[in-house]
């Protein structure tokens, strides 16, 4: 019934910068789950410290003292699995496309190793000060291409055989997206 | 270049219940438009508004005192320009679909007069006691069939041409989400 | 036990603002009430309405046009009893005091004419371009001045007795804060 | 000017707990620094980091299996410097005292090894199940008790003549709160 398949947190290649990210009570909703909208707030911060961990760019100096923005053109987030306070989840970014002034993120959230969130960002650089579109600077569009080939590496020999390996690639087949959002 | 072609709010179909937004200082962030996650829990609220004034079932009773659970199984936004603070937002809310216990709703936002984000939202009905997906419940049902009926009227002989009379029919012809997400 | 002696909705001074307030589902933590930390943002929200509509100076124009920062140097929230989903609270704002480049506000928070919450806000004016400490624009000086005199009125012959009328006075008789804080 | 004299990081007992805390974008607000009420989130999160690993009492345990209600009766915070997107900040807990059915902690953000924020927490302990005010449970006041004491001993010689020893002791001589709040 969930709208993408999930994958195990082994079958993720060896390269993919990951994180932990404990579920506090200030994130949690009325149903004791975590608020649909906060995980865009959390991933977000996974985001951003990804930019500085595996990208070896920090955020705030790309919006900040660069005062180059990453506003978002598109964001979704698909839920198999609701996420409780207490829980632990491992949260990693893969690098979906690399366009002229743009970038498609998915950010995946494991909750026992099994996968129970799937997002996506699509960010447009632009210039903080006349807010026009801007090509993404080189030196970003290097770190994304490095982290790219850097997971290119499959997990496993089982996890080539499914074709995991191209996740970074432009050929990927892992699904980019949920399928055509269909109710009930 | 935006994911979606802009309605202009004339095109509405009358019957359509929506509501104002003000852009707050606490919804913006350093780039001094609204943060994109804050779009998520402000439509939240309008869709909690709907509830209660559109389909008369307060939201709180339902979640509450009823402990059905109205949790999102997607979400999903794209952004054709940004908000700032002092802004005024119109809101407007569209069922798309109607399953057997779930729904699919749009959320768009004017400004200006002209649509600047659209955000669906897919709702799973579940019991609060043992978390499981359950029917939509009856009234609930009924009321998101008499809102879709109520918004079938045409905004105005110009928007029929366009067809956008059918918006809350099964045979929607505008488009249910945005066209696949292509990066640049 | 509350750490302020709460008043009735109905001994407030006609003159004084107020707002309605819907406590929404996205605002409640895992224990179905407000979330603390949102009860100041909440407010802060409200603050803002009242700059605008009690004041006559749109909140984002002082911080975004003229770069007027209206940052807090002391924000403080005492809870009589808390409020859930569904509630609808009254929001009424008071100026405590007005300094050379500050101001104190207390914000209260009636749920069925009975004050819940009080919060106290001190704002220090600061330049946004060196965000350095500024004296109050005049403008909003004089607005404060004359807000405070629009309050003066006491609400009721009972609520003179009790000497509310002073309430935006600098003899002001009822307590600017919660008296020291003790445990239990 | 601040409302409180700032201590520096090196002034802190050896045995108070302490945690990292990044400053990131989506906690920041259009002036650039971080919203004000989401200090009071993030500390509330770093309180519930210090549940589960300085009183080895997790969190959503208490709240969650146990229905324990750890809801406030009063916060504060007083601001001696902005933060900035991008700073990190050292955060400690004090215990202040420990009263039947409530406790009060002080939350101290340090920039820079020295002290930016100050806030105080008064928790009051209640049954989920009917929302009454209930004794602190003896797991809970020994784990307090026990942190008090291991923060017992002075960081340095110095530090034990301006007497911050005591901080978690009854007589403690480190201002409880900021002074009567003036306004400039």
């Amino acid at each position: 019934m969930a709208r993408f398949e999930s994958m195990t947190l082994s079958e993720l290649p060896g390269g993919i910068w990951r994180t932990r990210l404990p579920v506090r009570f200030g994130s949690c909703d009325p149903a004791g789950i975590v608020y649909t909208p906060e995980y865009l707030n959390l991933f977000n911060g996974v985001i951003e410290d990804w930019y500085g961990d595996a990208l070896g760019l920090p955020y705030h100096e790309l919006v900040g003292t660069r005062r180059t923005g990453l506003g978002y053109a598109h964001v979704s987030a698909d839920f198999a699995k609701p996420s409780r306070m207490g829980d632990v989840l491992d949260v990693a970014v893969i690098v979906r496309d690399i366009g002229r002034s743009s970038m498609k993120l998915t950010v995946h959230a494991f909750k026992d190793g099994t996968e129970c969130v799937r997002a996506t960002f699509v960010t447009v650089t632009t210039s903080l000060v006349d807010h026009k579109s801007i090509a993404l600077p080189d030196d970003v569009r290097l770190a994304l291409m490095s982290y790219q080939t850097s997971c290119d590496a499959p997990a496993s020999p089982a996890s080539t055989s499914r074709g995991y390996g191209p996740a970074c690639r432009r050929d990927c087949t892992l699904p980019l997206r949920a399928p055509l959002a269909r109710t009930d």
